[in-house]
């Protein structure tokens, strides 16, 4: 993938500490694949709306899903989106206030959602999802009803127009602040999966999904 | 705190499953205060644009900052913006593909977006935003010079238009599919803390933030 680079557009460049500016599909590809949680923004009577929701990637598009009746899914619809995902690494502690930071990697993404309307390519975009997240799961579950495919939606957003922005190590201080006698690094962070909680119908011989072949959380 | 009951505006109020919605400040601000990183959603030029950060919140207001030249700082004074705040708590694995979920607590925060001018009150916002990351640390560190105070910008936000949603607990099935011989649950998932990594300047016996007195993180 790393043959892509996307060309950043004025609204995704970023000017602010360029450096953490990364605009390569495969930087860009790795975050949206380890960190299904993002934030959906939209625009509703003018007023901005960020709602959280879980996306996945396929080729150059991400996408998620909602009840077809929900108001913000049929916000988005057709309309100027941009979605974020940040993955958070780590605190970074330095020496002055100022410096203090975090180190993290984060993707948003630009452009106009478009509803997956065809009822075989709705289908092979869930299950996509759902084998990204379990992979072989799909196989072992009822098919979906036609009635459970008609009250989801999927929302599509082209790679176009994406940037990450990074930011990794220890702190950077200033000079003058290096003999100061207070602790400075790096104190990091992971999202880590817990034991599995069967429910109370599972009956106990089943096995939980494999957690080593699902998504690399961040 | 639980005293505060926010009657919720049309715009918070959830009108999908609204069962997961909670108005009341004890919950809003609890996840507010378990998880520092957010996405300010705002708009520029008619298009939605969700920045990460970092929150925190003092009382019935959230505040976060960035630099004073930041495109994106200057274009939330003032305006209308959303702080959305997401904690991932698990994933829920159902009998059918529709009734997969994941286990979360998120909130979200609409109104106009304030600058902190008054340098005494800004100063005492950032001391206040570090305290609540590394409490006892401000005092250790070198005070902020005045070019650095100018540097920095703080927006707040007020805590009247809030809603929460939580879902938690295992899948919710259908009936008919309670039989089906495939592995259903929660995977929990939290955000865990590592070793801390002092950086190269950082003598050995000067000992790390104890993780125990600051963030509950999630």
């Amino acid at each position: 993938m790393s043959e892509h680079e996307l060309a950043p557009s004025d609204r995704v460049r970023l000017r602010r500490k360029p450096q953490r500016g990364r605009y390569d599909a495969e930087t860009i590809h790795a975050i949206l694949d380890a960190m299904p949680v993002c934030t959906v923004s939209c625009v509703i009577d003018g007023q901005p709306i960020g709602m959280p929701t879980v996306q996945w990637r396929e080729g150059r598009h991400v996408y998620w899903h909602g009840s077809a009746a929900a108001r913000l899914m049929r916000a988005a619809e057709g309309a100027e989106v941009c979605l974020t995902v940040t993955i958070l690494d780590g605190l970074v502690l330095a020496r002055s206030a100022l410096h203090h930071s975090a180190n993290f990697r984060s993707v948003m993404v630009m452009g106009r959602a478009r509803a997956v309307t065809d009822p075989a390519v709705k289908a092979a975009r869930l299950r996509a999802f759902l084998e990204h997240l379990y992979p072989g799961r799909w196989d072992t579950l009822r098919p979906m009803t036609d009635a459970e495919m008609k009250a989801t939606a999927v929302l599509s957003l082209a790679l176009d127009e994406a940037s990450a922005k990074v930011r990794a190590g220890p702190p950077v201080d200033d000079a003058a602040d290096l003999a100061s006698p207070v602790w400075a690094g790096v104190l990091p962070m992971r999202l880590t999966l817990g034991a599995p909680e069967p429910d109370a119908d599972c009956p106990g011989d089943l096995p939980p999904p494999d957690p080593a072949t699902g998504v690399s959380w961040g």
